[in-house]
Formats: structure tokens, sequence, C-alpha cells
């Protein structure tokens, strides 16, 4: 159509940011068949919001920080687009554990989505490439694709805990790649990256001449003996932009409080717009309430250490539980995650040949144990089902009761007449409806 | 560079998005000498945030809506994308005057700044046009700019209380428009349409096809005998996105919340692929803090009338003042607003030939006086400058003495040699320092 034409009708099109961007666990859990066993109360292992279970609550201090903000009425106007001075001087100091981080470095963001989106859209321009892990969150590519960027895949290797196959990573960097993102620890695996091995990702990125998208929204979170190194404290020439924010750690997601810090690396962030482009970009939306912001020096600081243990020390027992559980089971293969509040299983496909793939596998288990899973396939992955471990203890095993009642029934090599009649009933009440509801309908955070 | 091109260095380039995302208040505004009169304490009347000066505040049961909600411990979770079904529920309710809003045509975002987005990014392709009012609030540019689309200005008719040119919008409209923005009541102009000048607005985006986006971030905040008509009660037959918010009328821009309300008409923006594109938008950053959220309901029908009342009260009793001061000054033309939180007033350059401009006479203006307003420029329109009557009455009458008198040392009919040894020892306490920080480097909301 010619811009002198006139047009005759409503014409009105929806625009291809709108139309490409997508959520890809949202279409494969839609096109599910869900329909869960009414018989059995519905355990749903597959939402990566750790407080709706009612388990996991963020601390009394970080509460009162919000209600001090609250009723003093100085938190009600506009904050500058990247965050209050103090705000920033905070994370600044939170994030300053073997790197050197400046207030002026750091940009706060509805959050850890808000401060991805900005850091994407920043480097990369329609046409070029982002690196993302497989598996991987699936976030990635609803930002990137949205804005016409390519999302190119590099491998994990389930067999090293899940490292990066850096031979693999090296040969899908090409001349349009914009930027690298790595996930550490990781969302669906679980796994935290030794100082070593983040130095061999470092190293691929320092070659190749590309800039690093560091999601670090579960940091901290790793089990006891593992230690978390953020990608910035460990290398000095490769320039970072380091993501986190409340959500995970401090157990509060809707609240929205993310942020960017700028890792810049002999000025290349500077020289090439990217510092100010953050700035410019943070304008957009002014995203971040500002009774968090207000609230955010009081949360950091006054947070009991303890609280964080108590986390980690339950995520931990969770994950045992879960592996020890899993491992006896046919078919299964468990790998042990070191931290975030995920576990990765494998499904040997072969040993359950009436499944074509853990998609159906995953559906039958609704259909019969009214237990869900999320698929690999909402990781760009296949074979496996990604287990959230901040469910209550008590559903947990049950859940993975069930799982292992499941497998045994469809394992091939022992087919399965003597299905348990196995009656659950210390089960909480944790209703079907609101499980599915959540699943289908919400922000299917995974 | 071919993609097989191997970088030697590194090469790290911001995105065009952010290269094209700026707010032009903001360069305008730093490219200013704001210099302040040491002698006379700074009183910004250039800052849109209602509750910069202390005087404006939320009312107690909009705190003890969000307290509630806090102390609940059951809104730290995250909501879905488009928001609580609750909080949904009650802004189609809110929302329901003149015009039936269901819930599923709410989508709640981070603040109207990202409604906007939302609605721009949705109707919008990188090459088309939209159209914005001039003079107008330069948000519009900033969110479409960056992503390539081109903004297309319309005139207002000081003259006829800002009335739309319709002659001149439809003009604008070529094949490439995609929306036409409708800002009522107006940032910077204060104006409030009637319904009948709706209509004529209607008429228009009904005979040349282009659908509304309606910023009535100000709904409501209309001076006692002025009525706000809300663009979708006037029309059934041309679809469009309305964004509102808690924002201003509830003096609380830091919390960012605001909504989209989806007025399909004839279906069009079902089959277009627009609702269902705002939805996988809001995806992207899963924007709105679940604390306000949760509160929302209690906000949105607890909030008692006479705090409406007392507001636009004080706002129009400050437009009074305002007025009344500045229309007899020689060389300065107000025009009264009806609504929002506002003054234009015309400076007629001819009789001040000593400045190049309206930005050269605000720039004088703080060097002698202190005392800040926006140049129309930052609105895309010569001659004017913006109060924002926000202030308390004190300053405001203050201010409008330092105005008049430096006009008077200007004007030149009556070039002025006995300036005023005007001292004022009942300012309030002010500071320059933070009304030019909170000028030069903060959001810059208008
Ligand atoms: C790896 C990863 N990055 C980012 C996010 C998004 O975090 P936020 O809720 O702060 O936007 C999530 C949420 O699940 C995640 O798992
Ligand atoms: C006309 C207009 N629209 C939108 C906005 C943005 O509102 P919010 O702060 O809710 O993003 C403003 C803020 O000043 C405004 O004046």
């Amino acid at each position: 159509m010619s811009p002198s034409t006139v047009r005759r009708q409503w014409e009105v099109a929806s625009s291809s940011t709108a139309q490409n961007t997508h959520n890809p666990i949202r279409s494969i859990v839609e096109n599910l068949r869900l329909e869960p066993n009414p018989e059995k109360p519905m355990i749903a292992l597959s939402i990566g919001d750790p407080t709706v279970f009612g388990n996991l609550k963020p601390p009394v201090e970080v509460i009162d920080a919000v209600q001090e903000c609250l009723t003093s009425f100085r938190y009600n106007g506009y904050a500058p687009s990247t965050g209050y001075q103090e705000a920033r001087d905070a994370v600044a100091q939170y994030s300053s554990e073997g790197v050197t981080v400046n207030p002026q470095d750091v940009v706060l963001c509805s959050g850890c989505s808000c401060a991805l989106d900005l850091c994407i859209t920043v480097l990369a321009n329609a046409g070029q490439n982002i690196l993302v892990p497989r598996p991987g969150f699936s976030i990635y590519r609803t930002l990137a694709e949205g804005l016409g960027i390519q999302v190119k895949f590099y491998n994990l290797r389930p067999e090293c805990g899940w490292e990066v196959d850096t031979a693999h990573l090296e040969e899908q960097i090409d001349a349009s790649t914009a930027a690298l993102v790595v996930n550490n620890p990781s969302n669906p695996c679980g796994s935290v990256y030794s100082r070593q091995h983040l130095q061999e990702i470092l190293r691929v990125a320092q070659a190749k001449f590309v800039p690093i998208i560091a999601d670090e929204i579960y940091e901290h979170m790793v089990f006891p003996g593992q230690t978390f190194h953020s990608l910035a404290s460990v290398s000095e020439d490769v320039p970072i932009l380091s993501c986190s924010g409340l959500t995970k750690r401090f157990l509060v997601p809707g609240w929205r409080m993310g942020w960017i810090i700028i890792h810049d690396r002999h000025g290349i962030f500077e020289e090439s717009g990217v510092r100010v482009g953050l700035q410019r970009l943070s304008q957009r939306i002014i995203g971040s309430n500002t009774l968090i912001q207000g609230a955010l020096a009081g949360i950091l600081t006054r947070t009991p250490q303890k609280f964080f243990e108590d986390t980690v020390n339950t995520l931990q027992c969770h994950a045992k539980i879960a592996y020890e559980m899993l491992s006896m089971v046919k078919g299964l293969t468990p790998v042990m995650p070191s931290g975030a509040m995920y576990m990765m299983v494998c499904v040997n496909m072969a040993q359950f040949p009436e499944f074509q793939s853990e998609l159906h596998f995953v559906e039958q288990m609704v259909t019969e144990e009214s237990v869900f899973c999320l698929p690999s396939k909402c990781f760009d992955y296949p074979n496996y089902i990604r287990l959230v471990l901040t469910v209550p203890e008590e559903q947990l095993r049950e859940a993975c009761q069930r799982i292992a009642d499941f497998c045994e029934r469809h394992h091939s090599h022992s087919p399965n007449t003597n299905a348990h009649a196995r009656i659950s009933d210390k089960l909480t009440n944790y209703s079907t409806a609101h499980a599915l509801i959540t699943v289908k309908e919400d922000g299917i955070r995974p």
C-alpha cells in the first residue's frame, strides 16, 4: 500500500514484534492435554515461583523495610529512570564480591526479565544473533525473537554437571553474534559452575570478542559446600552485563525488582554507547516500584544470613530426597543439582516405548498420577523432565512416589500389572484447579 | 562484515533501538545553561511529579490497602503477565463509565508509560507512523522513534482551548499511519475536550480507519464544572486502546501501576491479533508490582471522593492564581487550563527581542529569578512555557511574582531600570541543588 492510498476499511494489523514475541513454555504447555486424575490431588512440580506453595516466605526484615517506606510517604514520587541513588549504592555494595561495582554501573529494572530485555535490546540489532544455552530458560528467546534477533544455541553437557561444551560454543559464534548469554546457577539445570569452568567460557568470549550477558538471578543460591562465583569476578577483560534481582533469593518474584550491573572493561561499553544506551532504554518505562527501591538498602543489608541458609538447606534437602527416590526408578536418571531450585531428570525414552517423546510421557503422568513436570522441550532440549524443588517436602515425596509408580507401570523391561493401589491420605490440599490454572493461564515463569 | 569473518578486536556497538531511543525533554534541558541566582531559592515549575513538593500525598486508604497486602504475605509471587484477575476486575469496574469494560479487556502494566509502549509496539511496525499532538508529551516520541516508528504531528489550537485541528489531523494521515494518539486531559496543555470535540476526532479516525491510542492518564482530573469523557465512551465503532493508571490521580507515580483497556469494536483488534499481541508483549517483563496489584481493588474503591475533590480544587485554585497574576504581565498570555496539572503560557517573543527563543527566555529567568519552567520546545512547540500547578501556593505566588518581575525588566515596550529589589523572606526552603538535580539527572517526567 503506497502512502497515498486511502484505506476503504479497517486494516489494523499487529506488528511483527507482537507476532514474533512468544513464550515457548506457554505454547508447549497449552498444547498439552493435561487432565489430572480426579482421584489424586494435583501436584505441580512445574512452577518456578518459590512462593506458590506457601512454605517459602520472604523474611520479616524485608517486609519491615517496605513497610517503613510505605508509611514514610517518601517513596511515592518518580525515581530517576535508572533508580534512586541510594538503591543503586546498595546494589553496588551487595554485588561487590570479588569485583568492584560502582553505583553508576547499576541500572534498576522491573525484574530480571526487564534487565535481560534491556541488555539484549542494547547489544543486538534485528538480524544479529545471541547465543543461549541448551537446555536453557526460554525468556531469552521470548525477548530476542520478538525483536527480530536470532537465537543460536550452544550445548551444555549433562554428563559434566551441565557445563558448557566450549568447543560447540566457539563453533556457534559468527560475525553476527552480538552477545553470549551465560546462566549460572542455571534454570533448568540447577548447575553451578566452578571458577575454572567460568574461565574456560570467558576464554572463548575473549578470543572471539563477544560480550557476555550473565544471567545470575540465582546468584548465591548454591548448596552447602558449593561456591558461587559471579562471572564478572573471574575476568577483568571481557565486558559483561550482569543481571540479577530480588526475585528468587529473597522469594519475592512479584515485586519485580531486578538490576543490571555494567562491568565495563577497557571502556568498551562506554565507547560503544552501551552504557548510555542502557540509560536511554531505561527511560522507556521507568520500571521499578519506588517502595521496593526505597526498601532495597534495608532488604539487602538486613536480611539475616540464616534466612539464606534455611532456603538453600531446604532446597538441598529436597534435591537429595528427589534424587534418592528417582535414582531407584528404572528408566529415569536424575542429575543432582548444586544450586538454584530445579532438578533435571533424564527419561530414557527407549525404555518407555509407548511414549513418542517426553511430552507424551508428561501428559500421561498428569492423566494417571496428577503430577506435572515441565517437559524439557520447554528448554529446547529432548528427553528430560524438570522438577521444581520448592514444593513442601511432603508433597515432593508424594510426587516422587507417584512418578516412580508411573514409571514402574510403563517401563518396558518390567511390564507392570500390579499397579500399586497406594493411597495417600496425608496430601496437602493444593487444589488441582489452581495448579492447572496457574500453569495454563499465568505468566508461566518456569 | 560477513558472518564468516572473524573479529580481531572488540567491536561492540549499541543497537539502533538504543541509539534512537531518546527523551527530547532530557536533551533540551541538558543543553540549557541553568545557573540559578544564588540569592534566590530555586523554584522548579518544571517537574511533572505531583509528590515532589510534599504538599500532595496519596490518601491513607491507599497506603492501608498496600499495607494489608504487604503483611498478608499473599502477594509476593508472580502474577499472570496481564495482572491478577481481581485487579483486572477492579480496573474494569472503575473504568466502566459510559462504556462497558470486561476484565479480559484489561492489561496491567508498569505505569502508563509501559501501557503506551505496549500499545505503540503492538500497532506499529518500523517504517510506519503514529500521529501525536503538537504540543504534546514527548514520551510518544521516546517510545516510537526507538522502534523506528515515525512520529507525525497534528496541530492543537491554543485559541480554541487546545482543541485538535481536525483538518490538519486528517491531512497528516497516510496509508502508513498505524495509530492516532489522543491525550485528554492534556499534558502540557491542561485542556479537557468536550464530548462534541471528541466526536469530531472520532469522525476523522473512523473516516480514515485509524485506530486510536487514548492517553487518559489524567482522566477525571478536571476542574469543577468540567466533565471528563473517556474517548471510548463516545464511540462504539472506532477501535481504541485506552491507557491510564494510578500515577497522577492517586499521586503515586513511583508505584508504576498503569493499564491498557482494549475497546475492541466489531472484532477488529481480535482479528488483527492486537489483543493476543498485547498479551504476548506483556510476557516480556511481567511488569507490575504485585503488592500494588493486590491493593488495586481497595485503592480504586476505597479512596474517598473528597480526596479527588481536594486535589482538583487545589489545582484549580493554583491555576486561577497563576492565570490572574500572569494575565497582568505584559508580553505573556496564559491559557487557562480545565484539568490535568499544567498551564501553558504564551511568551510573545516579539516583545522580548533580546531572547532568540523561549529557550533563551527560560534560561535567563533561571539566571535572574531562579524560576524554571519547561520551554515548549520540549513539547515540539515554540514560544510557550509550561508551568506545573502542583507546587504549594506560596511558592507558586512567589514564582509568578518573579516571572512578572523578570518580564517587566525585559519587556521591550517598557525597558526597565528600577528592577524591584523585592526580597522574599518567607520562601519555603526548596533547595536549588535538589531542584536542578531533579531536573538534570532524573527520569524527567514532565
Ligand atoms: C534463569 C532465569 N532468568 C531470569 C528469570 C526472570 O526473573 P524475574 O522474575 O526477576 O524477571 C528467571 C525466572 O524464572 C529465570 O529462571
Ligand atoms: C500525558 C502523559 N502520559 C503518560 C505519562 C506517563 O505516566 P506514568 O508515569 O504512569 O508512566 C505522563 C507522565 O507525565 C503523561 O504526562
